[in-house]
């Protein structure tokens, strides 16, 4: 390849290209793609397997609006109701987080919370930020306590700086088998911005209001409010919308952090700029929510599930998820088994309102339900779209006009396995 | 053994008579224990392992008061919408139910109704019975139409009698491993009583206000208003809190038929044996239900969940109901690995109200979770509890009086096999 320095153009995968909004660029760095970021990792054996990352660091140079989505588990871990409190007590911003992974500081009890703060203010002093602008996070396993040992000497001899995005990335995961990392670039006021994120979660996933592990930077100035908002609302199109095996989390946490380095006037929601910044955070959620079943523990293929002419939204969003959430639906796509009378029980368990005489369903893209009864299709192919590393199943209800995406994966072996002796 | 018939005591299962209640026995015979009622089997090709019993009859002398009660899934199948229709038109009398397995006729359209309509005047022609006292019943593979020349034939083949108990419930089920039948034997009104049923199930198990297919007798004479009050709380309380796999199916059905043959004054809520007869329909029901989860898809144990002082009834079913539906638990338990954390995580997503600083969790009996954190417990033990064939898992949530059961099982690589190719 004679690709120079200049010419070069990343090839990006599909997925992250996909539905990418106009006027939105992809580029690189992940969450210290922003400017006025710096972020690392190190390891310092919280995680059984010694010499992994297991501490990550992310910090902006200044106060930052911040906005958090977290999980609504009633035994949600300790790190999450410290950050819930500070984002309140703060009125929305923060400059720095840190997180661990390979304990979930959860099921703790009071020194579980003493634990998150002493986490806290120990990255406060070592990166000289205000305590109360440092966030907390946790990731691992549930009810052992923190090794707060290992978390000092953590702190201690991490290293952040404004390449550390992927680093950061590498820091946060657990059971995945990969990073999931995306940023993108766009204008606002003739000034660019960028905003990247990272994400971790490969299984108990199945968020409401709430997520795994995310940490999203853009360097746009908004105001607080309207920055939880566009958040909220994003989170629950996206991360709300994933499942590996119908499993909330303790933990689960997405934060959002917004320098203002790029100088805009700050944007709330009569800004002229206000959508391009929504639908270029709509793409990083969604395609960061959308790396989590693809990653799913034991996954070997991920499905895009669409539900067309819901009566509402809500119907829409529950026949779609349900259809994820399905285990038995799930095992039928491990074994490329078109079996869509899987599909058609998952609807009717939704909860959603609609008419069996009237739903259409199709596997990548065959028809194979016509006015809820087979349809006329070729058994092969539709095998064959089964397959695919990729399964699009489309519902259409014809009852309405709303439409939900969710995604998932299937159910394998290796799901079983990799939580069989999970402790272990 | 020296046992001669006349002292001969049949060894029950533990399980069969563990909380039996006073002044209630077990005896033999399934649905033809209680007097009055014949039934039986034949094999006629509907299931793709010919030779398999797949047509199954049950009928009484008389017309019986019937109660039943139905999945609530939006894409019921043919023979769900035909039984409802029929209970509700006679006022909660019938006489026979034909069942077929191997075949949901779920998904068919108008034909699948035809299908259903014709299949009871089949099976009412053979029985000299009234059509619209005849039930319909079928479980198998969803969207291919009942192949109706092979229940012309099993019907006309099959042979019932008073000791067909055994024969019908070997006819009901799909991927059983075995039978699940229990019977029953008490005094009302110085007369016998007898009520026996069985039940089928093994997978796409998460009732909702029903069950999947189950069929009880009894000989005692019931008011029809009174014997749907009595299942419907039965009902509610057994086959509603068992879970294999979280997916509720399109065919769940639940028919309790009482001939009256006994002879006792028809029951009702006034009646001075009502709270005798509910609580033996109640062992029945919860028996059966049990047997479900025990002999789940690829299940090599199940677990018995109690949740104890929920500040609700609502609470304490939702939170048991969410640790029997947590597929993450549900690994750790195939590993044996008392790893309590996902118990913890399930709680917190099941939508309980609860205290995480409050609660305790005993796995087998060893307490593994007090006050929201780890207890002092001997890890060993702990792991042989989650060894057993059968797990108890005590949850008290210290906020209330009320109590809830639900049932389980573990998930094994064999659930996944057994529905990867489902439709092979």
């Amino acid at each position: 390849m004679s690709d120079t320095v200049s010419d070069h153009v990343p090839e990006y995968p599909e997925l992250m290209t996909r539905d990418l909004p106009a006027g939105v660029r992809l580029v690189e760095g992940g969450v210290t793609a922003a400017n006025g970021f710096r972020a690392g990792n190190t390891a310092c054996g919280i995680k059984s397997d010694a010499g992994l990352p297991d501490l990550a660091m992310l910090v902006a140079d200044g106060v930052c609006a911040a906005a958090g989505t977290f999980t609504t588990s009633k035994t949600a871990s300790h790190t999450v109701l410290l950050d819930r409190e500070k984002l309140s007590s703060t009125g929305g911003h923060a400059q720095a987080v840190v997180v661990n992974s390979g304990n979930a500081n959860c099921s703790n009890g009071e020194q579980g919370m003493l634990d998150a703060r002493r986490m806290s203010e120990l990255a406060a002093q070592k990166l000289g930020v205000d305590p109360s602008l440092v966030l907390v996070s946790s990731t691992g396993i549930i009810g052992r306590r923190l090794p707060m040992e290992k978390v000092e000497q953590g702190i201690a001899q991490i290293e952040v700086n404004s390449s550390g995005g992927p680093d950061f990335a590498q820091g946060i995961i657990t059971t995945d088998t990969r990073t999931k990392t995306i940023a993108v670039e766009f204008t606002i006021e003739g000034k660019t911005v960028r905003l990247g994120g990272s994400t971790k979660g490969a299984g108990m996933i199945y968020p409401n209001m709430a997520t795994m592990l995310c940490y999203i930077t853009t360097d746009a100035a908004a105001e607080p409010a309207y920055l939880q908002q566009m958040l909220s609302g994003a989170v629950d199109d996206s991360f709300n919308m994933v499942c590996v095996d119908g499993n909330m989390s303790t933990n689960d946490t997405v934060l959002l952090f917004a320098s203002g380095v790029a100088g805009n006037t700050p944007l709330n929601a009569s800004s002229p700029d206000a959508a391009l910044f929504e639908s270029a955070l709509r793409h990083v959620t969604r395609y960061l929510a959308r790396e989590i079943p693809r990653d799913g523990e034991g996954a070997s293929r991920f499905q895009t599930v669409t539900v067309r002419h819901a009566p509402t939204r809500d119907d829409a969003r529950k026949a779609a998820r349900a259809i994820t959430n399905s285990p038995i639906w799930q095992c039928a796509m491990a074994g490329s088994d078109p079996n869509w009378g899987r599909v058609i029980a998952a609807l009717g368990k939704s909860g959603a309102n609609l008419d069996h005489n009237k739903l259409d369903i199709a596997l990548g893209g065959i028809l194979v339900v016509s006015q809820g009864i087979a349809a006329e299709y070729d058994q092969a192919a539709a095998k064959a779209a089964m397959g695919q590393a990729e399964v699009a199943v489309d519902v259409d209800l014809h009852l309405g006009d709303e439409t939900a995406m969710a995604w998932g994966c299937d159910l394998t072996h290796g799901y079983i396995d990799e939580n069989a002796t999970y402790t272990r």
